[in-house]
């Protein structure tokens, strides 16, 4: 079983030092610490164990060192940086976990430029040796990416020529759409195995500058200087504090707050956090997912919400929402379906929903809505079917009402005699924004946007036929259907092809615009996907199958 | 072989009539005149020469009909529009042809959205018994869709239920980008294997009306005669012209031109058409494509332009061009590259694109231009690579210079004894967008928009070094490099794996913003590639094997 939880004093593979506003990540990989069997993780190489861990500190830099301004991120081994993901790791995995562990780091490279867009922290790549593949991925998550000119080390996406894969982590997208490297240049730069070196590398695009060894040390740190004391580091919404306080910051006034390990109870059929169950109805490859709301009190204050730090419902419950979605995805993969489900009074939703719009202004309030916000893209982005289960005594409302919009469909008991009721609050107008920029309110009513509207405005509670007429909801069975209803929903959905779903489920959920997430997501990945079945690749005489050894690759030539 | 000519007298399958305005074009199946061999095309289910046919119309309704203002689609077979593609087909057809046949008819399906588009010609889908699969994706390019309510008569996509694939036309993006249907509703309708009838139908958004048998036919001429007499069928231009009309249009004071049959000799290793030359190197996998520019003339009016007809050289040449992409994409599948060559004079092509900008509100030259932007984007989603050999004696001017920017490389000679030259011209800051909504100068130069601009404002012939200083051209080797260049590019674009080079071209193409048709393209077709490919769909116990056989499909439930 692969967890997820882990934290910096447990980091096998980074180094996390923070000092002067800067965060230090060094990639120092332990080839032998592996997540699984038969690879060694040489050359900085990575597997799904690295990647958390990254995404672990990306996580605490941002709520544990809130007055961190720049972060670089590096490497401790000489004249490599990282040479992306193991490829004899991929070449022994099974498909579902190669491409659940390219959305991962996906996912990971997303929340480092989350954070850069959303908190105005930059984040820096100092490649002191060559960076491939997703290496080099890596580094054009970052803001900035400067390479050390030693006559040998470069940037490169060897992953065609080589693998015959594609960079699986969103390259060729933020090639083109984030680096905006002309298309030419990109097609050259991504069909050499040896890649570009520092000065064509800088001509091209795909760094920002390069320093020849002696001096590269102190260039990295120059620029850090000028970073942490010039590049505006405020939120978004810091313009007050900012004016009041020159290049002071909200962020520098407030301590971080410590994330502790997850407390989960974990059986044969469940796993139960404090806000979260998960229940696995495994040979009807489907699971329950409820989420508890919040309790009732008094309004709180900043300071308050500081002091209970991560014991706070918004970010508990999504924490462990997070984790029991990333449990599903790698750890049951014969669950196709998952059935939300939520237990709570929802005047308590609402209120807590008030309490975090009162304060988003707050450094910590605003990290836990965008944290929040993507723990819902991560939902979004998981193959598996969700459909929402309301009945009495749930408390879809607020930013639990986000479920329901995350469902593949919805169905809620038609019951007068029972009292069972959904409601939107203001947050599902724009603090949880889906991959491609709307929220799950406007991707519904894409073709009826007043309805979008409505929905925020009525401002009360509304009785399944309300929710039925307001076009929330999917399904309205009454009491005398509902479980049958129910139950052949769920064995219909479960008898499926679960590739033809997850391609379905994929393209009904981002309608509308498309941003480079849901490109590198929606396109690169259902690319990346098909080129890792095939033949040329992972058969006997594919690229990835021959990497290393002294056999070479046979193509069938076809072009598709 | 596979032969993309046809004409209405040579059609199979399809009736197209003429009369008042209106174009009908109805769809009668002959079961036993398929394509391949070991199927049959019952219930107007469709092969490649059923699309190869439609497309054939939609083209000539615009070059030989311009008068027409509505076009109707419908069936000739009682109870049924369209089955959809044929599964037996589709069963035992080669993957590389599969993927080759949904591209097709989703550039077909295009088509149509490009002349409603464009030319405000407005699509009725006139639903006279069931259409289901790409029957009713055909039906959701049309502008309207009315179904007859019978009570059997469905819409339904029951790719997902039946065969464990997808809508592979576009169909799921469609229905939520072009119709808008709610989310979870398309969820639910593209699970439902049965579809849904007239009612619910509307009301989820899958048709416009309904209407019971016996007023069915009343109800379409009604619509059909509203559309002729009151929707504003002209051309986005032609304001001046309505105005001083009316209702009536410059299309209307035009007789259309004919669309002859293409001559084309071929040989073992070649194919010669009029202005366009194919040479095969089939041992080294690559094809030399030549297009030669037009002869010097005097100027032509609108009146000359319509005398020559389908002579006129950006007719008959891009028409030249379509069908070279064509034969090659489904008759050389192992040709991985293709070397775009020219020959001409860059003054003759310049000419001839004054001449096409100064008459481009005359609708012929319109539709020539608009029929130019089409063949381009054939060419940009054409999974081959497209090498622009640039060399003296070579015409990349104006149109042509689209053919070195559609390329993934561009190689021009760098000899300071010899003539070599490009030249942009005006037709490419607007009059060729790619299927993104961008130029391809655009594209190319997302991160430096100013060259675009330059490119343009130039106004010149460019030489090698200067071509290369704005950004134009990818390489520009001397004469003593050339040859050698040449050929180590080639022999190393041809030794990489093709499925890899697909997907890295497919995403460096299309930089920039995403339109419903490059995700139809980019995203649907990647996913669709990947289910083809799966066990689920066409292993022994896939859906797609297993279909109308008495064994089930048995699936591997790993959710990917």
């Amino acid at each position: 079983m692969i967890n997820f939880q882990t934290s910096p004093e447990r980091y096998k593979h980074w180094k996390l030092a923070i000092h002067g506003g800067v965060a230090r990540l060094s990639m120092d990989v332990q080839e032998d610490e592996t997540l699984g069997d038969g690879y060694k993780l040489k050359l900085n190489s990575y597997d799904l164990g690295v990647d958390i861990e990254l995404a672990d500190a990306i996580q605490r830099i941002r709520f544990e060192h809130p007055e961190v301004g720049a972060v670089v991120i590096t490497s401790l081994k000489p004249r490599i940086f990282c040479a992306g993901a193991n490829i004899y790791m991929l070449g022994t995995s099974s498909h579902a976990f190669k491409v659940n562990f390219c959305k991962f780091t996906n996912e990971t490279r997303c929340a480092i430029e989350d954070d850069s867009r959303h908190a105005g922290r930059r984040y820096v790549a100092a490649l002191n040796g060559t960076a491939s593949g997703g290496g080099y991925e890596l580094a054009i998550a970052c803001d900035e990416i400067y390479l050390v000119d030693d006559g040998n080390s470069a940037v490169s996406l060897p992953e065609v020529p080589l693998l015959g894969v594609l960079p699986g982590t969103g390259g060729l997208t933020r090639l083109v759409d984030k680096r905006k490297v002309r298309r030419d240049r990109a097609d050259v730069f991504s069909t050499l195995a040896e890649g570009l070196k520092g000065k064509r590398a800088k001509e091209w695009g795909l760094i920002d500058d390069t320093f020849p060894t002696s001096r590269f040390q102190e260039a990295i740190e120059n620029r850090l200087h000028d970073v942490t004391q010039t590049v505006s580091f405020r939120h978004p919404n810091d313009t007050q504090a900012a004016n009041d306080q020159g290049s002071q910051t909200d962020s520098l006034r407030y301590e971080g707050i410590k994330l502790n390990p997850l407390q989960v109870n974990s059986t044969e059929d469940s796993r139960e956090y404090k806000y979260v169950s998960l229940k696995f109805h495994r040979d009807k490859r489907y699971a329950d997912l409820v989420v508890r709301g919040p309790e009732c009190w008094p309004r709180k204050s900043p300071e308050e919400i500081q002091r209970m730090g991560d014991d706070y419902w918004p970010l508990r419950a999504y924490r462990e929402l997070d984790d029991a979605l990333l449990h599903l995805r790698v750890n049951e993969p014969e669950i196709g379906l998952v059935c939300l489900r939520t237990e709570g009074e929802i005047v308590n939703v609402v209120s807590l929903d008030d309490e975090l719009a009162a304060n988003r202004d707050h450094w910590l309030v605003r990290e836990i809505i965008l944290h929040m916000a993507r723990v819902l893209r991560r939902l979004d982005l998981t193959a598996k079917s969700f459909f929402a289960i309301i009945e009495p005594g749930s408390c879809f409302a607020g930013n639990l009402f986000e479920l329901v919009l995350a469902s593949d469909r919805s169905y809620m008991l038609n019951d007068p005699h029972e009292n069972v009721e959904i409601m939107p609050t203001e947050l599902s107008a724009g603090a949880f924004p889906m991959n491609n920029g709307l929220t799950r309110l406007e991707s519904r009513f894409l073709g009826e946007p007043k309805k979008a509207f409505a929905a925020i405005a009525h401002k009360a509670p509304l009785d399944t036929e309300a929710a039925e007429a307001a076009g929330l909801i999917t399904f309205a069975p009454d009491d005398l259907d509902w479980e049958d209803e129910i139950r052949v929903a769920i064995e219909e959905r479960t008898s499926l092809s679960p590739d033809a779903l997850t391609g379905m489920e994929a393209s009904l959920r981002f309608a509308g615009p498309e941003t480079m997430d849901t490109k590198i997501y929606g396109r690169l990945t259902a690319w990346q996907n098909w080129i890792f079945q095939r033949p040329n690749a992972v058969g006997p005489n594919g690229a990835l199958t021959n990497y290393g050894k002294p056999t070479k690759a046979q193509f069938d030539y076809k072009r598709t």
